[in-house]
């Protein structure tokens, strides 16, 4: 299928990402971040027909808007809300994806923090209405990526509660999760991940 | 499965929609809009575990943002973007679910000047990968909504450009869609149109 967008190039009518990070950058290939580098992937999915996933837009709280004769609505006030879901979702191979990119500093272990407790509501509910939920995170200090399905984050926050630990060790996500091994396109191909450890033999589609 | 939000109500936490006014009209419900309704309907689906559907932040070009030193962040300049994909998704009953809401003053017929380009190519993109992919249409002069499935106005967005009709004729949706009728909880019971339709006897899950 062709697709034809009436604005700018079909590249750039399909991100919802900062277009002019992503022209400067994509040249190079170099201080690109993990959020661009998924987007990117993403888009690739999106443009060979695998995949269609997209990252929400961050959602903002808008308080004032000024709406001048001849241009186009300016937004004065506004701010940052909290989501009430994870970053990313779409379908593939007739199965619903939703995911949360994580990135940590830290090298042998993943902190919690770095989830909200309505995200972990979100992925329960999404797993028990049977969609594939999982986590992508990045050991910047590694240079290591892991799909990590979304059951494991759930069984360490659900434990800390009864004052066990607050971080998932990197040795239970080796274990558990999944290395994704970079590539040029797309630069993370996490999909391959759910062609073979996930879905296998389903052929669904 | 209790959900517990560490700020405010759980209804709220849910809501992407403007607290203040669903605080406001809940109890009369009256001059809710119909994204309002769609939204609570949504709210209704997803406490009950029916599904998990949620209206996708507006997408918003930030320019400027004040960062004070006691408080939070504060955008200052910002502009709305067209978004490129449908204003809704989520999963049902292990299903991919997408969709656009629209609503019309017309009573004969439904112009297809609501929809954008890549928003058809969007509903295309996921029908191929096996999505439940639908519009819901309201005329509010006739006081009725319709599930229209996307493939009816991907047929008649295809053939505009044939020089065919701008418009799809009031007779052709109430045909080809299902007429919703309204209750109170949920206000909009759209997923009873796919159970009775589209999944029919699929017992997946």
């Amino acid at each position: 299928m062709t697709i034809n967008y009436p604005k700018g190039s079909k590249l750039q009518a399909l991100t919802s990402f900062d277009d002019k990070n992503f022209k400067k950058k994509s040249y190079a290939n170099r201080g690109m971040s993990f959020e661009e580098e998924i987007n990117q992937s993403n888009l690739y999915y999106l443009t060979k027909e695998k995949a269609v996933i997209h990252k929400k837009p961050t959602p903002i709280q808008i308080v004032k808007v000024h709406y001048p004769k001849r241009s186009a609505a300016m937004i004065t006030e506004a701010y940052f809300k909290e989501s009430s879901t994870t970053d990313y979702n779409g379908i593939y191979r007739g199965r619903y994806i939703d995911f949360e990119a994580k990135e940590t500093k830290n090298k042998t272990s993943f902190p919690l923090n770095n989830f909200h407790e309505h995200q972990i509501s979100h992925m329960k509910l999404c797993l028990k209405q049977g969609g594939i939920i999982f986590i992508l995170i990045r050991f910047s200090s590694l240079q290591e990526i892991f799909y990590l399905p979304a059951e494991v984050v759930i069984d360490f926050w659900d434990n800390q509660e009864n004052g066990k630990r607050k971080s998932i060790p990197y040795q239970t996500i080796k274990e558990r999760g999944f290395l994704i091994e970079t590539s040029l396109f797309p630069q993370i191909p996490y999909l391959e991940v759910i062609d073979k450890f996930i879905l296998k033999g389903d052929s669904e589609l």
